[in-house]
């Protein structure tokens, strides 16, 4: 997906320590993925125990283009992850939405109509013996991408949130029916597993923020 | 994550055909991934042209302890989701968070206090020289874990909503600087690319829907 991009940006020497897992070094441990606050390794504590020497790196930059930002512009009503996963599960028609999720009447057609402008749902149109035309809701290329997403949101919710018995969907692998999760990878291939190995960086469409203060 | 979960529901009959990619058969290449609508492969085109054969089979199956749906209670407003990306960036006080973001005070405020009430941050003293002790913001374990959804949210954002320019935030591999990004695995260790491998199946948790119609 983004696998294929270059780094624009070399590798900055703010970098927080690789520091041991055990609790005695929480704090350092704390800061080293949110990297960028602290200059250099040694000052991972600082802010712990007072003195400010530098603002954090991350606060120089706009976040205005950001597509997270954008992304959840999108995603980040309540409700609509929830439509997703009804269409990604096989309910695509408004009144087996309303059934299986009791969203009220007018939110789940709001939410259904952003999917659509969106282009992540598009409608189809069919008809019941009898009955007039109506639509589904199926998902376009750009809502089937979001499959990474919604796998890595029940991860998590199913590691955090289940009831004790487990959750109720499972995403399987058609081809051997074990279960799907996602891994985090680099484009040179490595699996990243700790999380004090992920940085973020300013990417391409990165601007220096104009300071107000 | 979740690859330790042991399978127990056996793979179904249900399974919508793995239908060619060209874009003649986007009807059926749509159905696939959506399984447990249609009985059958040959029904794949059925929804289409009208007769409804049988309800979705995910009708069945009870919604209220999806795991996904309570993962987006908690991360389902635009807003938290931004506060999550700052932290993970390395911004940690409300006043910056504030600088960069333009959240107005009290929703931030408020977001701030969700994600703590949550586990998903910790509030850590701070005291710069002369002033009064205040808070930072910072991730907690269950926070830390919300980091392949960050990065999946990013790369399908990165995707379909950046600037021309690029995306302003790219997440890279702390040990040779390439790009990170998510990918779908199964449990057995197959990496899946295709969206019509990925199939929705009740899980441990799952619980038959009580008719109501």
């Amino acid at each position: 997906m983004v696998g294929q991009v270059t780094p624009s940006t070399p590798p900055r020497s703010d970098s927080a320590p690789g520091a041991a897992r055990d609790s005695s070094s929480a704090a350092a441990r704390e800061t080293a993925p949110e990297a960028g606050r602290d200059a250099l390794p040694e000052a991972a504590g600082a802010a712990r125990h007072g003195a400010r020497d530098a603002a954090p790196e991350a606060l120089a930059w706009d976040v205005d283009n950001c597509t997270i930002g954008r992304a959840m512009a999108i995603l980040g009503e309540k409700w609509t992850m929830v439509v997703l996963r009804e269409v990604f599960t096989g309910i695509r028609r408004f009144d087996d939405m309303r059934v299986r999720t009791r969203i009220p009447r007018q939110v789940l057609a709001n939410r259904l109509a952003a999917l659509v402008g969106h282009g992540v749902l598009r409608r189809e149109p069919y008809r019941e013996p009898g009955a007039r035309v109506r639509h589904e809701y199926r998902l376009t290329e750009k809502g089937f991408a979001l499959y990474p997403v919604l796998v890595a949101l029940a991860g998590w919710g199913d590691r955090y949130l289940a009831d004790p018995q487990g959750p109720p969907i499972r995403f399987v692998h058609r081809d051997c029916a074990a279960e799907l999760h996602v891994e985090v990878h680099c484009a040179a291939g490595h699996p990243v597993t700790d999380r004090r190995d992920v940085l973020p960086r300013p990417g391409p469409g990165a601007r220096r923020r104009r300071p107000e203060l």
